[in-house]
Formats: C-alpha cells, structure tokens, sequence
C-alpha cells in the first residue's frame, strides 16, 4: 500500500523538521553564484541547493517559473534536480501553481503527481481561482499515489488580500471556503490527523482577517511562504498559526540562497536549528 | 514603433475573423488522430492544427498542460507549434493560466511574453488569485513588446461561480474587480478602444449574475471558451456580451479537434464562416 503523502510529511518532520528549502534560480541570484544566467546554470544551481540540504532538510521547493523561462532546456534542468532531489530521499513540492478546469488540470496533476512522469515530484502547489472543486482530478491522483498538494489559499502578498477576503454568498470569506472544500476532501479521504491535501498561509498575513474560524480535522499540512526574507519570525510560527502550527512547513528561499554557495550549507543548517526550537 | 496587440487583434479580426482553434492534444484525440501519446504525438498534432487553421483562422490557442505532461520533450514540442504557427503568421494566444508574485510572476512573463525567449508567443492567459495587481510585470511586459495579456474573470465552470462572484469589502463581485482592475491598466496605457490586457469571460455564463455593469472604455478584448462543444450557440454573442462584442474571440477546441485529421480543415472554414456571419 502506498504511504500517504500526510505520513510521509509527518516523518520528514519527526527526522528534519520543517524547513523547506527554496530552490529559485533568479537572473541574479545566478549572477551572484557566479553561474550563467541559462539553462545550465539554473541546473547547476539547483542541484548545488539539493547538495546542500541533503542531511539538513528533508524538503526542497523549486520555484518552476525560473526554470520555465529557459523553455524545454530549462524544464530539463528541472527534471535532473526533482530527480537528484527524490534519489537523495528529499521531498520535493514543486511550486508550480497551477489550474485550469477537466482534462487540462488533469493534466497538470499528471505532469507533476504522476508515478513514472519526467516532472514527478512529491507534491505541488495549485491555484483554486476556478474553483477546489475543478482540482479534484489532482486531488483524486495525489491520494492513489501517495502524492500531496497546496491549494493557495490566503497568499502573503497584499494585492491578493481584497480578494482572498471578498465574501461568498455564504457569508464565508473565500480563503475560508477554500480551507472548508479542503477539509471536506480530506475527511472524506483521510482518517489521520493530517490530509494530504494541504493549503498555502502566508505567514506574513494577519489570518484573522480572513475569518479562518476553528481549526478543521484533519487539519490540513501549511505550505507557509513569508518567513526570513520576507519579515515573519519564525518564533512567531504558534502564534500565527494557532492550532494549525502542526502541519506548517516553514519555507524560506532568498534568506538562505543568498548566502552563496559556499555560505548556504551554514545557513541552511542555522535555520534548520532555529525552526526546530521554534516548532518543537 | 512595436504595434500593440489591440492593434494586431483587430488587423486580424478584420482580414480572417474572430475565430481562435485550441490544439489540445488530449491522450484521447491522439488516439482518434492514430498518433501516439508522447511528445512526438504531441507536436504532430499541433503541426497539422497549425496546417490546417492556416488561411482561415487567424488565431490558435495551444493548451499547455497537453504538453507539460511530457515534461521537457512536450516543452520542445510546444516550442516548435508556437514557432511554425508564427511564421505563418498566426496569432498565438498560449493557454498557460500562469499566475505568482513578483520576480516569479515575472519570469512566466519573460517565458510567454519575452522577445526571443523559446516559448515566445503573441499573448498568454494568467490568473488572478494573487491579485491583478501582482500580474503588473506581465503587463508592462505585453505593453513594451507589442503582447497581450488574458486575465481569467469569470470562467464558464460550475466550480468557479461562487468565489468569482463573491464581493469584496467595497460592493465589487471579485469577476467585476478584475475587470475594473484591467480597464483602469488599459486606461493608462491605450489610447484606442481596445485595451492590450484582455479578460477571459466565458461564453456559457449568465454573465449578468458576475454584475459587470457598465462596459469600460477601452474595452478588454474577450477570449470566449464555452462555444460550440461546452454548449453556447454563437449566434448569441452579441446577446451574451453586450458592448463587449466587438473584441470577442470565439476559441473553439474540442468540436473542431473532433473532426480528425481528415475533416479538420473543413470543419474550421465552415465553423469561421458561421463565426463571421455571427459578429459581422
């Protein structure tokens, strides 16, 4: 029986935490590390971050977008670092953000949840503007193949507040209603504390403003962007989470890739520390 | 002076009409068309769409995740139909429905948007969730490159009803904010009728439900899914879109695709003829 994707994670937390590594080959962080500002360099890149979180961080979070912009040379590269990421026994959530409706977000799911694809990764993350419910293909094949995803849900950037609070005719906000047909999914699905379908909180956010109420069960996994660089404590983890701080994997990319290469091994291992007092 | 993409979607309206032919290479139309279900299968399929959309419809839409799902080698055949239809002067509109923050956002519009990038094409759809104001960089990017933007507002699936229509703090439904949200780009940066950042509405909609109210000036052009094989007759569009009319493009896929190879290119001029008498 395939091990689902919430055990999984909940392993990887028990033996390296929660740090997630982000894996974002910018123009100029490319500069930075001396690598050429293509194809090649963006691999090398990211498998010099999987090089050094091997042993310190159990997740890895490539952003696709830099690796898109170089085409199918660059979907290439992306496919040699999920690869050398998963041999290694890294989890990889591919933050891909993607959706569209029927076949074509079935697709997506395929692309990056399908046993034996050429960008098979662990998890990903999807975008629900046309609704959770037009993700349950993604959903559906995450659960067969031990697979997770991250539904966005209130994200940390402030252009995507008003919306993210608009109200349905429910009276709920959307952000909640996203974290509602969630959890609907996962009890359908899971008997565990923890569903493999999972939500992306900005950690930067003040999340009462979303209306968020109680905490569901099973609770889903947080993807939580907005730590380090962009200004959230990650002491502060259990206070902007409350009872949802369980399942939140703690992702941070410019703080520890700025280091360099010769400093990101030290700083990936710092933090990896500083995350472990602060969730344990 | 780059001619902006207002410009261009009118040249073509007016030399080959408004009618846009999806090339989704679904595993199910590959198996009809007797090609096989890999990338090679893929850009086969694409090529002969291109072929025969060549002389009567002006536009082609690729869907992306009918390619992605072959990872770096569907990249390469993605590449190839965007290049050949291109050259022969078509307009490609790619169906990406990218959406991120920042320098992420950024990259995906270098990839669909950028001068030279591989994935080159004339305009790309993305989505809004995070905002419309986090699609900015995209934007300016159509702008100085002759491009142009679709911003998905109100789809034509039942899933996605309830949180575009959902209402922000100022009255707004979340579908109308983005559509004000482009009008108030387009009025800064067009000077015609037509703005360069259009929005995705589709044509299945009650759209009166979405409380548009009154068109903008410029108008965004309109990508119109929902004709043809999901249902909506195109003798209605004036009826559906009001004011809008006059920069909607019908995209039909499936019931065009459904014609095989050897009925495809008839299909297309009978179905162009119909879409001209329609919005002539």
């Amino acid at each position: 029986m395939t091990l689902g994707f919430a055990n999984r994670l909940a392993g990887v937390f028990a033996g390296q935490g929660r740090l997630c590594v982000g894996i974002d080959p910018h123009a100029w962080l490319l500069s930075e590390w001396n690598l050429p500002d293509n194809a090649a360099g963006a691999r090398e890149f990211g498998l010099r971050v999987v090089d050094a979180a091997a042993g310190l961080a159990g997740i890895v979070k490539p952003q696709v977008a830099f690796f898109e912009r170089f085409g199918s040379r660059g979907f290439d590269a992306l496919e040699q670092v999920i690869r050398d990421a998963r041999d290694r026994g890294i989890l990889v959530i591919a933050d891909a953000k993607r959706g569209d409706v029927g076949s074509s977000v079935d697709a997506y799911g395929e692309t990056w949840l399908g046993g034996g694809s050429p960008l098979e990764s662990d998890a990903v993350t999807l975008n629900p503007f046309q609704g959770v419910g037009a993700l349950s293909g993604p959903f559906a094949l995450a659960e067969s193949n031990g697979k997770g995803v991250f539904v966005l849900a209130a994200t940390s950037n402030p252009e995507g507040i008003a919306g993210q609070k608009a109200k349905l005719a429910s009276g709920q906000t959307v952000a909640r209603s996203i974290l509602d047909e969630v959890t609907t999914w996962n009890t359908a699905h899971t008997t565990g504390l923890l569903g493999n379908v999972g939500v992306v909180l900005g950690a930067t956010l003040d999340l009462s403003g979303f209306e968020l109420g109680s905490v569901p069960i099973p609770a889903p996994p947080v993807l939580a962007p907005g730590f380090g660089h962009q200004g959230a404590s990650v002491s502060e983890l259990k206070t902007i989470y409350g009872d949802l701080a369980d399942g939140v994997i703690v992702s941070e990319s410019r703080a520890l890739l700025a280091a360099g290469p010769g400093g990101i091994r030290q700083a990936i291992a710092a933090r990896a520390e500083e995350v472990r007092l602060a969730s344990g």
